[in-house]
């Protein structure tokens, strides 16, 4: 399965997309989406759209994972990526593709081993993971191949849990 | 000009169109878009984004409103209204509509004429306003009525500033 993860954001979107179709799971793609500050915010979700859009397209993923937002930020920064994110979950549902979110604590989990984890650890293990020659960058890319790489293990897991009638 | 407002919410969005083309301002139409708690938050904003995008389309409306959030609720509601909002503002920039945002104290101080007035003042002030038999309901459509009523005042005075030269 493809799988395409986002760390929704109004100025910086990171994706990254995996995949486990050959065996072992590899990056297929990962960076991010970019909007400038000149521009209107309509216009920067415009563009994060049209961004999306052409990622889904391109890549055809069978899932898209998006991280849950902290909430320990304050509440302009709060409102500003949850209309970024509010796009990100749109552009998926006009793409009949399925949403699935985790929180920051099931992403460090799944990934790190434990919630506390903090950012470059996070980032070391993905590096590991995949056996990239260098960390992920930036931080938003790192958090996208991470949240995608946690619903690839969420759903293994899930499928053992069905397949096993628990 | 015509004008639609829109007081976004992933539950209950709330709309109102007023036109001046004839002169004394009226209502066009108003009302909400409702999604159930029961479909998926992508699906729900979805349904909202075809709402608009329909509104929009029907209208043709030459600008659109929308209020800022109040800072003061709680991050949930923050983030869920956020998502709303940012399809909100992109169903008006895939529309080509200019969008301008108004914080609740200057939607009340364009209609009751201070910025503490509550809920009640402002649908009071909207009711007399439009000559309308009765208060506009729900709150949601007032506030949307209220918005859109707001643009259309500071729209004017800002073609009297330009006028004069000021």
């Amino acid at each position: 399965m493809l799988i395409m993860g986002i760390d929704p954001g109004i100025a910086i979107s990171g994706y990254g997309i995996i995949s486990n179709e050959k065996g072992k799971p590899y990056i297929v793609d990962y960076g991010t989406i970019r909007t400038s500050p000149k521009v209107s915010i309509p216009e920067r979700l415009r563009i994060l759209h049209n961004g999306y859009l052409e990622l889904i397209d391109n890549y055809k993923p069978d899932a898209i994972a998006v991280e849950e937002l902290f909430f320990n930020k304050n509440a302009k920064t709060i409102i500003s990526v949850g209309q970024a994110r509010g796009v990100a979950l749109l552009s998926a549902a006009l793409s009949n593709i399925d949403v699935y979110e985790y929180t920051p604590l099931q992403v460090k989990q799944a990934i790190v081993g434990y919630g506390h984890a903090d950012k470059i650890q996070v980032q070391q293990m993905i590096k590991i993971y995949f056996d990239m020659n260098e960390l992920p960058k930036p931080d938003d890319a790192a958090d996208a191949l991470a949240v995608a790489l946690c619903h690839m293990h969420s759903y293994k897991l899930q499928n053992i849990i069905d397949s096993r009638g628990f």
